[in-house]
């Protein structure tokens, strides 16, 4: 009954596999990562410039779920503004010197409208990011800068454009950040370690998938590598749609590690720029897991190309378990569910509605 | 071979399981919760008094593991003062107006030395909870105001003493907490529930551990009752030795839920004053997973009751489950052998006691 490593190995390889649907489009998506990224991220230039005159003090962030993963990038690749990443219905207190930056690829996600329209009334800077929905027709209506994402795919998979579209903004807001020219290139070179056409003998997004399937996959993360473990563990729940656990590296050496055993297989993202006492925790756990630890880690010759080459990285893993497990990458089962089964959801929109028609 | 629901109650409500040890003593040290939680509360009052005239703009939490969850506590006990907990080698920069916490059951976790002596160095002012080791020679050595706590029990057990401990200190600072007298009173009373002698027909705490043994359990938590889902989460591996996940309210929503299945329990502590955002969200929850979805709400009259009646249900659910495993709550395995094969860990301990010898 059980298919060998071997097999995972062939059907990987097997180019037949990417032809068929639903892989094909969501292979064909990723394919597009850095185009999307690069594009959005000269528009975000763009739009920023239409804010230049003013310099926050802090940047709001609101989103949920794939979306706010893009937030918490913006925390790791500058320290000159903070940015506070509200993933909940609760008002979040703005400053007159925020600067709030509204975030959802449908425009329809309940969970930022609360604080969204408490700010409206309060006249805050806003910058919308989406591709259709009630934030889209917010933007419109208020003609608010925004960035409008191209329509059509999950959600999830327009993470490469929401994040360079940030990228691009917080650029043009004069906030340093390191330059992106070199780093498209050389990502771009080390993404084909990672396609389908490359063997799994040398691809480790292969043969990572090829070692999680069948087990239950956990991903550490440390510092600013927690966002891409994050993001692993997301990629895997909704793509794969496989059970998969996330825990922040030291705290999980207390608590977490306790439960590791052969069935478990954990994944570690890491960056070159670890402290040493890091390198020291994941050399303890490589040695104690053996085979059952994969570390996720790309030469890369600077910070973005090693984060962009980690998340493209991290996508394809979601997307061969997917094979292997005979799973659609594109769709989601549960969540939709509970959403329409949230009354809660229906009445923050009718409120947004109501308010939409009075502007 | 398999267990069936109806077995487990019977061993569960078999008086004699709890006369054998490991049971026998996890048991007792669970008992005394509350008197553990009073004496420490009293003794950090006493040692609080001794900084009284120096109010500070923040506390700086020095803590991993079960250690750091009870400074989360103090983050949702009081708004008075903010909080960091430092969870990380990585010197943690204080300011000259911050209290550092440093707090660490065996006196020996490595994680908090960097930032105390940088601290020390710098002569800030600083409050040490320990039972033995490095921490408490440090303590003794500089005077330091400190809070030694009873030897003699695994670490994650004298969760009650240090809040207790860390309750009493802030409040003797001047910063202001709901009354205690009446919450342990009632505490008490509610606690009666979930013991040994309560059958399971009418003991939430076994009821529980009978639905997660051999499932999954999951614990999502929101805003406040966040550190409790994580205590969960953190005595199910422990205690209990179960795979066990965490994740926060509503984000969960967004992607983790996608994974629920047959297989999945999900364990929801729940606090009386959530929003009615929140309210739906679990109400969606539990009409998709009926029979694996378990409110974990205990009738309280005040906040401080309703934390403490519920971080002492966790702990009854850990054990009942570490029954019916047929495990030792009291031991650990995975833990001990990782810091052991981590040469940083000995490294630091190494320069701790380099300085201990010219103090």
């Amino acid at each position: 009954m059980g298919m060998r490593s071997e097999d995972y190995h062939n059907l990987l390889d097997n180019s037949e596999v990417y032809r068929r649907e639903p892989y094909m489009k969501a292979f064909s998506i990723v394919d597009r990562y850095l185009e999307c990224f690069s594009k959005y991220y000269h528009l975000g230039l763009e739009v920023g410039e239409k804010i230049k005159d003013f310099i926050p003090s802090r940047i709001v962030y609101l989103g949920i779920g794939g979306s706010a993963i893009a937030g918490d990038f913006i925390n790791i690749i500058t320290e000159e503004v903070p940015v506070i990443v509200h993933r909940d219905y609760m008002v979040f207190r703005s400053n007159p010197d925020d600067l709030i930056i509204a975030v959802s690829y449908s425009g329809d996600t309940a969970e930022i409208f609360p604080t969204l329209l408490k700010n409206l009334e309060l006249n805050r800077r806003m910058i919308m990011i989406t591709s259709d929905g009630r934030l889209r027709k917010l933007a419109e209506k208020m003609n608010f800068p925004s960035i409008i994402l191209e329509p059509g795919i999950p959600p999830r998979y327009a993470f490469p454009h929401t994040l360079g579209a940030l990228l691009g903004l917080i650029q043009s807001l004069g906030i340093k950040i390191e330059t992106l020219s070199g780093s498209i290139v050389e990502t771009g070179k080390i993404k084909e370690n990672f396609v389908p056409e490359t063997p799994t003998a040398k691809n480790l997004a292969k043969k990572s998938a090829s070692r999680i399937v069948g087990m239950l996959p956990i991903v550490y993360g440390y510092g600013k590598a927690v966002p891409i473990a994050y993001r692993l563990k997301c990629q895997l729940n909704e793509n794969s749609k496989i059970f998969s656990h996330f825990c922040e590296v030291p705290e999980a050496f207390h608590n977490d590690v306790e439960i590791l055993n052969e069935k478990t297989v954990l994944l570690a993202p890491r960056l070159s720029n670890e402290p040493n006492e890091i390198d020291e925790v994941y050399r303890a756990l490589s040695s104690f897991l053996r085979e059952n630890y994969i570390e996720l880690k790309v030469p890369a010759g600077n910070f973005l190309s090693e984060i962009l080459s980690l998340l493209i990285l991290v996508d394809y893993i979601s997307l061969y378990a997917a094979i292997l497990r005979n799973v659609d990458p594109l769709a989601l089962y549960v969540i939709p569910k509970l959403k329409d089964n949230n009354r809660n959801y229906q009445e923050i929109l009718k409120n947004v509605d109501e308010r939409l028609g009075k502007i």
